[in-house]
């Protein structure tokens, strides 16, 4: 009996190592797609290495059941300072990337009246703020495209998800920028995980398309 | 060892029935308030017969860790032909009933700084509809008093929910105002109990606010 | 010749008062309804009233052709603290008043396939607040109301519009209840009065149905 | 005594027509910018000419107090129909125009304490769309955009303003398209550009972030 296959693009540690312990803890196959590092290796920014990168996974694994794209740039600074390459760039990694495995993996899944597919945004992507214009900007598209996605592909069976994380990720390098942050006040990597492994296991009857996560103690 | 206890507010055959046997399932005791039926008779929409079954409850089974406010009237029609009288009626099944099961339930949710307060919303909560006034307005206000709950009792350690119902829940009353309903296209009572379930055993890392859920075959 | 009428139920000083002089400006009859003072004296929360008060209007001056619905109740404090009795007088203040002159004003304007109908949100209609849950959740009711009443009635050639002011308006009360409010920071209420006269006047290839006013310098 | 500048970017028959009539009425000095026609050339998509452009319209009629932002392409299709291309080719245009313009217009309007910067939206700018996936992600983005600058720049007293246009814009464009479009379901550009200048003109007691204007019939 073959095992069913989970892809995460955008795979790194923390909510990535996290998403690969929960989907394996179910008998799930999970492989990792990252720039460097990660079980495979592709620029998701670049449509022929996803193309490639998944042509590969499918020889070796079959076609994924569930993927999720977890990339995440973040971007900050006076809108001045801010120059047109790392507008353009900020866009790359979080929409054009989400834009570029859609189109890799929604065909199969249509055809299987069958799948999920899982967009990580954050606070921005509903909120656009200070400081933060092209992240801002890049997480609405992000959401955007999401909610274009579930509204066509949803009545052939696919499920199309966007979960907001709304609070700083429990994390070394968050750690790093925020060192008084305690975890008590973050989210999780294993919590996430936890969510994201529920929203894919929803059956047809009840899909939720936007979930947010937060810590107990975030204001919104 | 005392089990934990769940009480579901406008408790009824459908949607309260599947909720009962979901969270006996794990363990909980779950008992059901309703005008008539359930496990406990008590009219939602009055202050202090609320306080009076929530007393008797507690004598009886301690205090609860989860509530589930339930309570929905469809009203619809013409604006011209709604009375003042059913637009209040309206708000007070929706709105007012939530208002006294929160006031009974989250002082002691709050002192013991634990506890899930769920209540449910409808494709109304977010979108007034063409002869939908009376149901958008009540859902509308259900939708800010829980918002309101969340940013005052979270910090608390006591978790508020809104859950977004965008459909029709498969029931015989259903089938019986659209006789055309197939189950495929229709919410099933088990299937969002398990997402109720779900969303009460988040851990405070990750806590959904809303979430919207939805038949795959739903426009949106 | 007649000249075209405007009402404004919730009239007083300040947002009123400065309503009345815009549209005075521009040759309106204005007339101003309010439980004390004003032109003519109800009490909005009790429909027998206000269709008292309109028949009376329609006698002396002729149809609406505008009405703007302003009553402002707020009401804030600990969720504890709140009785049902305040959680229900601050819903009638805001919202019932709001079904009530709806009501009453809608018939002839889509008999006539002409009007405006003007309610005036606050902040707390598109954002529950920590020890603002009386008054979010009424605004929020009146703002799903507001929504219904525009897809019902705004085919048959009647305006239906929501302002939701964000920021505190300038006046004798607002100095009493925040000292240090400077002029700079909010919002005066003769602008305000431009922007209704404004929205009041647009063709109806144009409607606007929520438009947002904040000071400059208001975050949000 | 000079006369107060309007830059239109994105200038083009219909709307872009219409905005420059409306403001030439009260004497503003309106300049259009297009890649073809207008009163200036430039691709908005790429930074250094719309930096040379604003250098060259700053030397012969001073720096603008009033920008409009005016770029439209839609697209739509299936989505698996869609190429990287197009997907990032609607995003240049919607979106990295609008930061381009943003980036050169912005920093003279903050040094004066004073400007109005008018981005133009759509429905797909607030609900992503079925068969509208690069359209909605651009015009998502658009409005994260919007938000951030209107959050960054406002308190400098620069006004940011996003128009929602839910509807179809009468035009011979349109018409070829819709050939049963009736002009009276249709925005009309001289009714849209009224919008746009009262907008403009807003005080800074009462701005604007949001609007929305649809004709009477439209359904939303």
């Amino acid at each position: 009996m073959e095992r069913k296959l989970v892809v995460i693009t955008g795979y790194g540690p923390g909510l990535g190592e996290a998403l690969k312990h929960r989907y394996q803890q179910s008998g799930y196959t999970v492989v990792g797609v990252a720039r460097r590092g990660g079980d495979y290796q592709a620029d998701t920014t670049r449509a022929e290495e996803v193309s490639a990168v998944f042509e590969t996974i499918r020889e070796e694994h079959g076609s994924p059941e569930i993927v999720i794209h977890n990339v995440a740039t973040l971007s900050r600074g006076s809108f001045n300072d801010i120059s047109a390459e790392e507008f353009e760039a900020t866009w790359r990694a979080s929409t054009l990337s989400a834009f570029n495995v859609a189109q890799t993996v929604l065909p199969s899944m249509e055809r299987n009246h069958k799948g999920t597919l899982i967009f990580t945004g954050a606070t921005a992507s509903v909120k656009g703020g200070k400081g933060f214009s092209p992240f801002s900007s890049a997480k609405f598209a992000l959401r955007g495209l999401a909610q274009s996605l579930a509204r066509e592909y949803q009545p052939s069976g696919v499920h199309i998800a966007h979960v907001v994380l709304d609070g700083i990720i429990w994390s070394d390098v968050s750690l790093k920028r925020f060192p008084n942050l305690k975890i008590e006040n973050a989210l999780i990597p294993k919590d996430i995980a936890e969510a994201y492994f529920q929203l894919s296991q929803q059956p047809r009857s009840t899909w939720s398309h936007e979930i947010d996560l937060r810590p107990y103690s975030e204001s919104f």
